[in-house]
Order: C-alpha cells, then structure tokens, then sequence
C-alpha cells in the first residue's frame, strides 16, 4: 500500500442550521489544514446535519493530541454527536469465525495486501477449524467453544481479551452464534455481521434454504452493524447476483460466497476509513 | 418485427424418468419437423422433468390443429402436464390500471414496436386518469371504478368483458387493488402483477416508505403470477438498483420506476413467448 | 414533481489550495444562506479543486440577480471556472431525432412527469417519422432533411432556431448524423449524445453489430458531450446488461434500447441538475 | 464437496439439420442411461448446431471407454466436431503467475473448497515471488525466468513440464508475459488468460491507467482463451462495476481485483465442466 500523508477525520452529526459547514471548514481553514475531503448530508425528515471532513495533518497548526480539545467548542454550540479519527492509526480488529472459512481468507488477504487497513491481533474460533488458516497469516488464534448454557462466560473470556488487546472492531466472519445483549451494547456500532440474504427478506437460520424454497431470482448478501435484534442493525452494504430455477440450494450457497465475501469486506473498509455514520437504525455512508 | 416463420411450441412437466427426450424428439423428426429450441429441466428435488421444445412448422408433416390429438399418447405415457403453443398466434392482453402512466405507457410502447407480440383489445381503469393514454395508442379504455363493498361485481364486470375478447393474459401494471381468490383462481397462472420491492422483503403497501425506514442499500422491483396471498405468488422476473442514504422516498419511487417497466416487461414477454412453466410455487424460465 | 424551494446552485473548479470550503461557505453563510448540498472533489494528478455548493434563495440576503457579481471577487481571488444556476429556472432543450423513437418516448415522459425539470420547446427530425411522437406531447416538430453535400446550412437552420427559442441543451436522442467542429464548439458541453456501446469499445457506425462480431458476453450504452471527436467527449453516464450466445444483433438491439433510454435520460438529468464539471476530456459527477 | 454420481458428457457441433437430438437422446436412452442435461442452441447465421448432453453413466449400458467408439458412427453421419468426458476425472490444471497473488489465491482457495474440481499439479512463475503460496497449498512451484531475448526456450520447458505432469487447462493467473504462436496453437481452447478490462476496450497494457485516463464510468475484467493475437481470443466471461471520478488508478486496480478473481475462477469453472464450445472467435456457453 503507498503510503499516504497522515489526515485527521472528523465525523460528526448534529440539528441541522445555518453555519455549519462555515464554521468547520474555518477551523480547519484558520489552523493552516488542507482539507483533502468535505462531504456531508442532511436528513430532511429529521432535520439532521452529517459531516465527513479530512483533512492533512502536515503543517496543520494543532498537533493531534490537542485537536479534539480546540475542536469541542464548536461541537457544544452546535450541539454536534462527533468523533476524530487518525489515518495513521492502524485499528485493531477481531475476527469470530465458526468453521466456514472464505470470509476469514478474503479478509486476511486484504489485511496482508494492505487494502484493508487493519492489524489483527486475534481470531477467535468456536470452533477450532479454522486455527490453521489463521496461522499462516501469522494472526493468533483462540479457541473458545460456546457452551449454549452459558453464553455470557464465552462473551465474559472474548471481552477479557478484547481489552486486553485494544480491539477497535469486532467482525463477525460467519460466526454462527448469537450474541447477547449485553455483548452488542459495549461495543455498539462497531461489531459488523454479514448475513446472507438481502436483508430484510429471510431473516434468521438457512436464508440460501428460505431463498430456494420462495423461487426468488436474485440473491444477496447484507453487511450490518450487530444489534440486539437479530438482522435488524444498521445495514452498511449489500449486493445481490442473478440466480435461477437450474440453481440448487448448493448453488446459492456457492454463487452467496463471493457476495459475502465482498460484501463485508466493503462494509470493514468503509468502517476503517472512518466512512460510517449510524443514524437511528439507518447508516449515512460517506464514500 | 421481422416476420418469423411459425413455429410450434410444447410446454411440458413430469415425473422424471428416462426416455422422455428420445421420444419427444423422436415425434418431431419423425413428423419431419425442423427443432430450433429445446431446453429442459430437472427438479431433483422432487424428480420432476421439464421440458420446452420448438419446432418449425413450415414441412412438419402434421397440421397445426392435429398436433395435440397426436401428441396426447405420449403425454399420457409419461403423465405430462402439458400445453402447446403456436408463435404465429397474437395473445390477447388486458393491462388493468389505476392513475400511474409508467408501466401502462411501457407496455403499449412494446407492444406497438413489436417487442411485446400480443393485442391490447382493452385498457381498464379503476380511475380514468388514464384514458388519454390507452386512446393515443388507439386502445379501448374501459372506467370499471371499484366499489369496495362489492369487489366481486366489478370483477364480474371484468370477466364478461374478457370473455366477450377472449383475453388470454391480465397484466396489472400498478393496479392498486386486490383481486378475489375466485378472479385469481379463474385466471390461475395468466396474472401477472409488478410488485415494488424485491419480494420477499416489503409485502404490502408503501414498499418504497418500507425500504426508506429499513434503510436499504438496494430497491427492487418483482414481477410474479397472481395467487390468492398477496405478492406470495410464484416470482417470473426480478431486478434491484443500488440507493444510498442520499435517496429519500421520492427518489426511491423514481428510481424504481425505471425497475418495475423493465421488470413487467421482461416477465409479459417470457409470459408471451411461453417460456415459463410454473411448478408449485416457483417457476421454471426457459430463455 | 413537488415544489422545491428556489435554490442557488455554484459550480467551480480551480487550482487546489487551501482555504477554498472556508471562503466559499462563509460567503454563503454570512448572507444568511442555507447550505443544503456541499460536495468537492480534488484530483490529485492535477491540483485541482472541484466544488458544488447549492443554498437556498430564500432568506438569502442577496438578491439572485446579483449574486454573481458579489461572487466575483473570490472567484477571481482563487482563479475559479464557475457558473451559478438557479433552480427554478426551466431549462429550454432540444431533442434531435432520426426514426427511431424509444429515446424521444422515454425523455418526452419524464419530462411529462416532472422527472426531467425542463422544457422542451423543438424535437427535430431529419426524417419526419417521429412528427406524430412530439405532437402527441404537445411540442413542436422541425423536419430538417440533411443534405449530405452541404451539412453546414442545416445546422445554421439549427442554430438559428435555437437561439430564437433560446435553446440551453441540446440532446440527441439516436440522431443519425455527425455534426460539425463549428456547431460543436458553439455548443460546447452542452450537446449530450447517447451512444449504443460500453465506450471506448465499439466505437463508430453499427455498434451492436461489432459487439455481436466480438462475442463479448456484455452489452452497453454510454452518454457523453460532443466533441470533434466522434465518440470522444467526455463520458457522464454508462450502464451495461448481460448477453449470451443466444443473442442475436436483434436480440442485442433490443436489450440495448433499455440501457439507451435509461443512461442518456440520466444524463440528462445530471445536466439538467448543474451536477457535472467537465474537466478536460473528463467528468465530474456530482450526484 | 458433495460426491456426485459419475456422468457423461458429450459437447458436439455439427451443421443444422433435423434429426440430431431425435438421434443423440436415442443413443442415450437404448443405451439405459439416464440425461440429467441436454442443452443445445443454433447459430442462425451459420446454420452450426450445437449440443451439451450430459448424462448418468451408473446403469448405462456401454462401458465408459466403449462410448466414444459407439458413438463415432453418428457423430460421422452428421460431420460432427465432439468431444466426450467424464465427469469423475478430475482436471489437471497448471498455473501460470508473476508476481500478483489475488488470482492465485483466489483459483487454489476454491480448488481446495472443491468449488472448482480440479488438480493443481503444477504453479510456474517467473518470478519466485508467489512460492510461498504454491507450498502453503501443498502444490508444487516452479520458477521459470522468462529470457526475453529467448522466450521458446522457457516455453519448451514448460511443455516439457506439463507433457510429464499431463496437464490439462493452463491459467494465466495475471501472468505478465506473451505466449508464442507456437505455444499457443499447441493448447488450442486449453490456456485461459484474464484480462483487466472489458474487452475489446482496453487491449493491451495497462488497462485501469487506459480506463482512468478515458474517464470511463465502469471498468470490467474479461476472461478468454488465448489466441495468437493479444486479448483477441474468444470470450468466456466479464464483468463490470461502477466507478466515479473519485477513483484514482489505485483504486481501479484494487476494485479490479475483485473482478478478475470472479471473472476468471467463473471461467476456469466452465471449462472443467465441459460448458464451452469454441465457435469461430466466440464461445457457445451452456451453463
């Protein structure tokens, strides 16, 4: 990956209003930044103002660490929900897999090939089939069988270690196991799913089966951010292919393979380069 | 259109076994008749055959009103439920309508350029707003408003009509009314309707306000036969187009109307062209 | 189509330096604009920065009349190539026709329906097949026959009906003929053509012929501005469908007419909206 | 992958006359064995029929090496061009790479899951870059500079390579060297390259830099037999995706990659299972 010059990203929502955009820019402006990206959005509905803006941290007046500091005036008068993000900080990411392994090659792949920019201290496997795959990519592997007695002991060791390792973001590569409430609200908006249908059609268990049986011609799969109710986050992406009557359940499985693959891997990149702001049980995607 | 010379067309289905294509070929060429299509399927599922074969008549040594009482001993042979069909007959076709124009106006199109190889003997409207429509391509426009206390006599209204023109396919080309189960039963598989979702996600009304709340990355458009559970019939033809948060209702109803005219009338034409068997609740598309 | 508010609509590109969002939107902001849209790009290989900033006019402490003229100063201060629009002006186009007429329905419909926000004062033909088409919509019918020796004395025709009608964009909707450097020049960026091929691919007479030749397993259609250059300009708008071996150039044709209809009708509209900079033989979509 | 019942598959073209499925699904059925497919199209132009037939060998009376012999009788009554396999013979398929891995991976990845049913005796690169992968899959790596002063010299050991490995199908897995004629005419229809542009577009080196500086909206990636005549061979598959001003050639090349990858394996995928006819320059496509 070529390397690029550090920028400082600011995400932000806010009550729509005049100035805003005046405002942000002329703080950037007034401390010498160069702004490499601006874009925003607003929701008419709701009248709610969105915001992306990058820009170079190279000659940029403010060093990083005192940024958000100057910065928080401006988000009290407009009353901003917003976060700062750094694009030479490489987040750290977890992986949960059961046994099914094409999402966890695609995405080990694009983390060594550098287009997913991530480090990944650790996949977690409950089961330990995929042990070896993360071990050529020189990842750690952890085996944490779910006892469905006792779900929250298994979520218990994952967030021990997730502490302790500085997880940034929680993927979910086919991981079939539901996750508890609990789980999904200490790191809200930041454990990602893929689900293989085009949500909402076919919630829940089997959707290649549900797919079959109701006859459709297309099939998909949805990238969403993970709620306590289940395939009803935030959805980030989604993409679908063409099937047919000459196509068995098989099939579907087989031509869904590329779609989750893709699909999630979108969906990571978008939320690692800081693209994502969720809104409601919506997503505002600045790409 | 180029003229075409006419042909012969056989839709068939049956208990799968072996033999089934030797002796449908063997009836051809054995009548002397010039194959241009032929394509089949298996359901293993449920070993059931399918098949689809065209032939040229020009030189078939059997004329066109004898084909079937020749034909009938194979079919009983292997249990077939069967129907034949000749390209040089011109469906008749009634479009039912409220006040939208795009799909009325796209069918018409089709139809006058020759796409779409069916007569229009009548437009019907449960509003009038349409007339000026059906009229400018020279079509007869019947005003049948609904009574909602007595839907089965407009429907009987409806019937006569199409009996005395001797309709073969009703299209509904955003008809927002739903039909009785008796209407659908009489027309069983000669129904087809444009539904604006891609099914099975957002059944029922608003399915573009439905798409806007759940916050989907991709609209749809499906195109199905008609049954008595509403848009739980058997799927013909199906697109999707990408939205984006950007979108709001209006561009979702926008964009969308470009899916549902290429969508209905992909399905009226493989419909037309008797490319289409259904098979419980899903269909077989041979194109 | 529902009222909008009346907005002011700034296209700019100039060099890339810092401190262009800031003044921009300051000027914006300080005469109590309302920003509802903001979007930049900058290309990087060249420096150059790329803005579209639309406000509301109402409450805007400027009146719309001069606006350009207190914008001035910045834009010269930065050294842009800006035009400002306003939305609730109609934009005047005319649609020049041969004898084919899916184009000219589809454009004609979603002008009807409020979709294409524009007037369409002349449809030209140099055949007159499509005279019945533009008179069923109420709009005036050119026929001017093209002499092939003396190309130049139509477009004067041309040209001179455009100006007395006032003519802002000109669309040729399956127009058979190559116009010359001079009337494209005159009209440069705002003659938008919808060729029947995924460019650079197939470019010249009978594309789906060629593509056909080809054995490609795709289709396309491409909008883009005339140049001198016979299917050069810069490309706005492509889309591209499936085929196969079954196929044939009718086949081709006729699935093409769908991508046709809907990529120049897009074009159009991202004319029509001020969301396009050309930028050398390149666009900038801002949509 | 699931086993399936072992099958028979016969590919011909012939010229058009009557008689041929009659004929072919009677040497099938007197023979007892059970069609599972039979796929066939007619090139109008040409008057060339084509036929895919692929049926049960368990209960079918001829041996496995005794049909070809049987069958010769008619393939020679209708001048046929046949080729007959077996779908339990696992293909053996040698690699060809440089030093781009996403191909690579992507081909051994669904080698291994059994989605592609294939061997991988052999990768050959030249460069050494993409050892590690070979080994990491258990397939054996070659690295074979290419001299350029004296390209039949690698060429003679690669085909000393594959004549003692009895290879099958070469890919050309991003593979940055020409073949000569030669080579080339020795494994007619048998070497599958992938090109990273939709074809005919793009010939040639460089196809995202090409695509980038034409400012194109889509960009595609074409999988096709190679061909004395660069990125001329006959088209297998292509695909496309949407791209926009803001990509810059890093980005075609990254999104690229997810096309290539789909794009080819859905290629190499047809070749194994015996799904392509090699027409004049075109492929008959019988999936």
């Amino acid at each position: 990956m070529p390397l690029k010059k550090p920028t400082a990203i600011l995400l932000l929502s806010c009550p729509d209003t005049r100035g805003i955009v005046a405002e942000v820019s002329k703080f950037v402006f007034e401390n010498n930044g160069n702004i490499i990206h601006s874009d925003q959005h607003t929701d008419s509905q709701t009248a709610t103002y969105f915001m992306r803006i990058e820009w170079e941290l190279d000659g940029f007046s403010v060093p990083a660490g005192e940024i958000a500091g100057i910065f928080t005036p401006i988000a009290r008068k407009f009353d901003m929900d917003w976060s700062l993000h750094f694009s030479d900080y490489r987040p750290k990411m977890a992986v949960l897999v059961s046994k099914t392994d094409h999402c966890l090659y695609d995405l080990l792949l694009r983390v060594k090939s550098g287009e997913l920019y991530a480090e990944v201290p650790a996949v977690i496997g409950n089961h330990d089939d995929l042990k070896p795959v993360a071990e050529y990519f020189g990842t750690r592997f952890e085996y944490f069988p779910v006892d469905p007695s006792d779900k929250a002991a298994n979520e218990r060791r994952e967030i021990e270690l997730f502490d302790s390792l500085g997880i940034d973001i929680i993927v979910l590569a086919r991981y079939m196991q539901i996750l508890t409430g609990g789980f999904v609200e200490k790191y809200k908006n930041r454990v990602i799913n893929i689900h293989h249908s085009f949500l909402p059609a076919f919630v829940g268990a089997k959707p290649y089966h549900q797919a079959y049986s109701r006859g459709v011609k297309i099939i998909g799969a949805t990238s969403h951010y993970v709620t306590a109710d289940l395939d009803q986050g935030p959805i980030i992406a989604q993409d679908v292919t063409q099937v047919s009557h000459r196509d068995s359940v098989e099939d579907l499985i087989r031509k869904g393979k590329n779609l989750e693959k893709n699909v999630l891997s979108r969906a990571v990149q978008l939320h690692l380069e800081h693209k994502i702001v969720v809104f409601g049980n919506k997503t505002v995607i600045f790409d």
